[in-house]
């Protein structure tokens, strides 16, 4: 099997290949080759190297999607993405990347001709703008209220649109916000979710900037590797025509997070978060899902943390060592 | 008021131009200049004609987009489209006009500086597809079943976030298979469910491809430029975030078309109608919306016929001077 991974270089992009190098298979079928791109070069990663190419590729540049394409991955797990507050802050950019060259993706591999991959796209739960309904279902209106929401939307028709004509086999898993987030911030807006839990952690002070009040949808690093690859084990029947599936996760306020924090990590711990209200961040927020009721995916297989304290505890293992700083 | 008018030459652009120009306003401000354009030239109305300006545009060609902003409309009404069949037929065709051009369009605007029009967007139901639920909510998902659906969801999404980014003002209305279509068959797939009442009518035979347990949303011409006035009067207060509106309509079997068509007109009229099933129509029309509850447009003063009786009678005084033939 051969796997190609767009935004390889991400903190998504950077667990799934450790992952698939670990097991060197993809669900069960043994990898014979992995392409990594990113628009800086992915760190080439140790062992299993004679079989992974990596290169820096900017993929709404003319012809870099046809090279892709070309290669003629089984499998491609694509990733790449400008963030929602950079989506927001820099239109051209937004629309460039997130929709521009994902489409320039699926065009080169309808016309590669004989070639039909199958595409794990990775959506958000930024497809969806309030008003919501307290538990948001399958069938609800994609509605964003971001372009970054707006790009993911055009982009999970379109690969429908691409699977229903039979150019590729196409599924769009919507990810829930990632929590906890290791490394880092990026630009998003919903960093600070990972960030209250993060940094005390790791015995640092974190700042809050929205009520204890606002509830989100959250699943962890490691579940979203799960979600990637069980996505990619799905065949067009079990998937139907409605192929963006909303992932599993765990709906919680800021509140139960950090009394999470406080359950497994102490008050000390929780101690470090300081409460510094932003207008801006509160109103973006306020705008976002809180809670789905995930059915599909769940039908499907797809499984997140049953708890906000799972959360935690599956960051301390696989980022931490199992150690808190006291 | 200066009113742009693309896809000027199809039917509704027609019947809508002859209302602006019979009523020299739209919406009770009088109206100055009035340019349509079609990929070809549209008919120069009788009349008026200082005011009116006419041109041939593919507006997917490069620049054509920049001088129509550069006219400055207040209000655009756009229209243009590769119909629903011909979408399905030529998949880089409808792509290129329904998804690119309508980009360009609105990329116009956004460059034009210091210009904030009302666009004003021809959508469709096409946008949803089956599985439903017996009375389809303003807050269903798109998930449409045909490229044209697909292309007609995707600029909704666009035109909300040009307008959520005040770059213009934009309403999308999802118009219902309108009925009765005067003049010749067009491409789209829906053909039969005017034929079967305006062939009739008109001393000839039709053809019906499909059951009559086959339900479906309807609305008439007159109800259809009644829909695209009324939206362009809306406010961006009146509209909030979801700018893309389902409108009301008429929920009704092909059964009771004919019924309808027996009541109006009598049995010799509705035995024109010649059973003629086609596996492919019929499939087409399976993944096809039956009803809505189209509440929010209804709220927002947007009126359709009652019956599907009063769609059959529009179709006799407007196109028939109130004449069956017998």
């Amino acid at each position: 099997m051969n796997i190609l991974v767009t935004g390889a270089a991400g903190m998504i992009g950077r667990k799934l290949t450790a992952r698939l190098l670990a097991d060197q298979a993809l669900n069960g079928t043994p990898i014979d080759r992995i392409t990594l791109v990113d628009v800086v070069s992915p760190e080439p990663p140790a062992g299993f190297a004679a079989r992974v190419a990596t290169a820096a590729c900017d993929l709404a540049a003319p012809g870099e999607t046809s090279k892709l394409a070309a290669g003629r991955p089984d499998v491609i797990f694509h990733l790449a993405a400008i963030v929602s507050g950079e989506a927001e802050l820099d239109f051209d950019k937004g629309y460039r990347i997130n929709l521009d060259a994902t489409r320039s993706l699926l065009e080169a591999i309808r016309a590669a001709g004989d070639y039909h991959p199958k595409v794990v796209f990775a959506s958000s739960i930024a497809v969806f703008g309030a008003p919501f309904p307290p538990a948001i279902p399958d069938d609800f209106a994609l509605a964003p209220l971001t372009s970054y929401g707006t790009q993911k939307a055009i982009v999970e028709l379109l690969l429908a649109d691409y699977a229903r004509r039979g150019f590729l086999d196409g599924v769009a898993i919507r990810l829930p916000t990632i929590n906890v987030r290791p490394g880092k911030p990026n630009r998003a807006a919903s960093g600070f979710f990972s960030s209250i839990i993060r940094e005390p952690l790791a015995g640092q002070d974190a700042v809050l900037p929205v009520d204890e009040s606002v509830r989100h949808w959250h699943a962890s690093p490691r579940a979203a590797i799960g979600f990637l690859l069980h996505a990619a084990s799905l065949t067009p029947d079990e998937l139907g025509s409605r192929i963006s599936l909303t992932m599993p996760g765990v709906s919680c306020t800021v509140g139960e997070e950090i009394a999470a924090l406080r359950r497994i990590a102490g008050d000390k711990v929780a101690a470090r978060i300081r409460r510094e209200p932003d207008p801006m961040i509160m109103r973006i927020v306020d705008g976002w899902p809180r809670c789905f009721d995930a059915r599909r995916a769940t039908a499907l297989g797809f499984k997140a943390e049953a708890t906000f304290d799972d959360i935690i505890r599956v960051h301390i293992e696989d980022e931490l060592g199992g150690k808190i700083a006291a």
